[in-house]
Order: structure tokens, then sequence, then C-alpha cells
């Protein structure tokens, strides 16, 4: 496989290795040094053991499930569709593969819904 | 130019011809019938006239840099660097283009600041 292929088969194998809660196959997938971070909160989990126990830790009845993959050389974006409990929300993921294809550094976005600011109705519709 | 190659073009161009406030340059990148998303707020502008005008009316002081592009045969991601006045925000944008080079949906996420859910404090550091 060239860098693309590696890079699009470890964004589908993540998201189904989480989904599947399956620690032992997510962790074959990472570098030993691997950076989890949240520019959001400006988070950064450092290091596939920590990575790890963030997952196991995370409180919630989570589901994962892949709208989109884009992937480029050693880069990928993914359009995750995410269920905790009965909410449901986006997630915007991009993720580095080293040359070893080993997922080196994961940013996770969680964009909220908000309601649109007033003055644009004349151009838009209500989906 | 392959589909990876102009969508990648297409991309970049995209966000240099907003940021220049080249309307007419950025037409000729857009389908008849491009679609503008903004799934958090369930906002969708339909149609190049109608999305121009959205991007002309904007309000502040905008500006966009690109920090990384991901292209991926017609589809690409962009992470972009949004400064509006002295106010900066990353936003996460997907593009699909058509058959002919065209950019035909526009999907953005603009994912805001927020604090830290308690409890995982032992597992990260913040930046």
């Amino acid at each position: 496989m060239n860098d693309t292929a590696t890079t699009r088969q470890a964004a589908y194998d993540y998201v189904d290795h989480l989904e599947r809660r399956d620690w032992t196959a997510l962790a074959t997938l990472l570098a030993d040094d691997v950076s989890y971070e949240l520019p959001q909160t400006r988070e950064r989990v450092r290091g596939r053991e920590a990575f790890l126990r963030f997952n196991v830790e995370y409180p919630g009845d989570w589901h994962l499930r892949v709208r989109r993959v884009v992937a480029d050389g050693r880069s990928a974006a993914l359009l995750l569709d995410v269920q905790v409990g009965t909410e449901r929300q986006d997630a915007c993921v991009w993720l580095e593969v080293s040359d070893r294809g080993l997922i080196s550094r994961i940013v996770d976005y969680w964009p909220e819904p908000y309601e649109p600011p007033p003055g644009r109705e004349h151009l838009v519709e209500r989906c």
C-alpha cells in the first residue's frame, strides 16, 4: 500500500477499534509517543498509555460512525457521527501517521450546535 | 492534474479568493448549484449567487489562513485559522468537487472553546 492507502486504512481501523472498545487492537495502531489534542479545551494527552486510558475512562455510552474519510499521504481527516446516550453530535478528527504507518497525532474538534446570528435569514434555509 | 490535485488546488484557491474578497475569482470555482451547509445551526445556502452574497455580507473583519489541507479524489478537508477582529478560532471545512472540478458542496464547522469536564486532569496537560 502507498502512504495514502495506509493512512486511510489506519483511519478506518482507528474508529472501528474505538467503537468496539478493542484496546489491544487500538494500541497496535498508535505510536508510543502519540499526541492527542483537543484545541477547544487546550488539552493534550501524551503517549499511548495515557491515550488508551483516556478512552477507557471516557464516560457515557458513546458510539462512533464514520461519515467521511479524506486521506492524503500521511494525513487524514475524519467526519464522525457521535452518539452519546440520546445526544448526537458531529466530530472532526485530524490524524497524522508516522513513516511506519502508526498514528502519531490526533486532533479532535467537537463542534456544538448554536443559534444562527440574525441578519442572514434572506439567504439561508433551516434543515 | 488528477482529481486529487485538482481538488487540492480548488481548496487552496477557495481560501485565497475568500481572503482577498475576490468574488469574481471565487465565483469561477463554484458550481451553479453549490450547497453551503452549517450543521451546527442547521443552515443551508443554496446556489452560487446566494453563497457569494452570504460572504459579501458576512460581518466583521475576518481573515482566513490555511493550516492544513487534506485532498482525496473529489473530497477535501481544510483546517483554517480564522481571525475575526481580535478573536481567533479554528474552522473545519469539508469540500466536494464536481467532475468538472467545481466546488459543489461546502460544509463548515466552527468549534468554539469550552471548559474541559472534570475527572481527566490526571491524563491531560493544558497548552
